[in-house]
């Protein structure tokens, strides 16, 4: 194998771009894509990411605003790229001491309080929302969606057998909101992390 | 599905008791597969992880043993349990000023370079050495054992179409420490997090 980073990545992507062919993949969506299964290493993803309507437009245009990312777990705020157009933050409240209370106080999950903490102070507008583990959070984001909320981007796999897939067929349904996210049971950090930095490549690439 | 996250949880391992029924695992090693299967919603790893020969009750005394956890990428770090006996450290200095220099001096990694940082600090004895991400760590600390380097326990499951399956094929022929890993392309930081994590919740679940 090769030992220099490039050459690792550009091998990786070559082998990912022979997997997609024939797929019908192309533009700014693919290479989202290409990022979630070399991530991965799963091609599935090729198959089960949906794009609601200009979400990824509605994406590009918030972190070349330098909009806030707020995810729902530390691993993931640790997975999205350092390299954001004007620094912009990456915000978890999971381990907040407010929020751990708060979650042992309503018997809610840590990810739920957390997600209600940034609504709270009112994060929620024009972010990037991403979850990657708790379909809890996404089902959170959902409501707030729904009282009034306004992400510029609700990036949302959660992974599991438990709420997960349901919690991504219902975020499939709602209007008010753009998405990203994946069908089925399987998802993850990694694969919201991949989705966000791809995001954030398309827009350090072509710098305006 | 149910909100609160003990519920979540049961129902999960429930889910996933039914799914590796009859595949003959019991005892800790099933424990640590059934919280790898559970973060990635991917029963595949029933089939793919390997321990060698006392790899876990290696892991287990060291984390009773309050051992450092060295991890390939910050998102692992951040992923690792922080319900460690005696506030054990996980370490990883892949964003270190100095690791990042020298990775570009050497053409090699950010995480070979952390990994040799390690090394030099003499930290690498008697840890686990957990690397859920980068191939070329993986080799690397590899290296390092070859060399005289005696970690607790390597948890070796990196992900990727470029080198993730040679390295791990390659750790199956390690004699000098003991390891956890998964055959294939797939892998990555949950995987690595989730393993190490069951070892910490059987040395807390069961306090001396």
């Amino acid at each position: 194998m090769p030992s220099d980073p490039r050459s690792i990545e550009s091998r990786s992507f070559e082998i990912i771009e022979t997997l997609l062919s024939g797929k019908g993949l192309n533009g700014p969506e693919k290479e989202v894509i290409k990022r979630a299964v070399h991530a991965t290493a799963d091609p599935d993803f090729a198959d089960t990411i949906i794009f609601s309507q200009g979400s990824l437009s509605s994406g590009i245009s918030a972190i070349a605003s330098s909009c806030k990312i707020i995810t729902d777990v530390n691993m993931l705020r640790a997975g999205i790229s350092k390299n954001r157009p004007g620094g912009a933050e990456a915000i978890c409240f999971v381990s907040d001491e407010d929020v751990r209370l708060s979650a042992g106080e309503n018997g809610i999950t840590r990810s739920v309080a957390g997600m209600r903490k940034a609504a709270r102070l009112g994060l929620i507008d024009g972010s990037i929302v991403a979850i990657g583990n708790a379909p809890t959070a996404l089902f959170e984001i959902m409501r707030l969606v729904r009282e009034g909320a306004r992400p510029a981007l609700v990036v949302g796999v959660p992974v599991g057998f438990v709420g997960a897939a349901e919690s991504k067929e219902a975020l499939e349904g709602i209007t008010e909101a753009p998405f990203i996210t994946n069908r089925g049971v399987k998802g993850g950090t990694p694969v919201a992390a991949a989705i966000v930095n791809a995001i954030i490549k398309l827009v350090t690439s072509f710098p305006s």
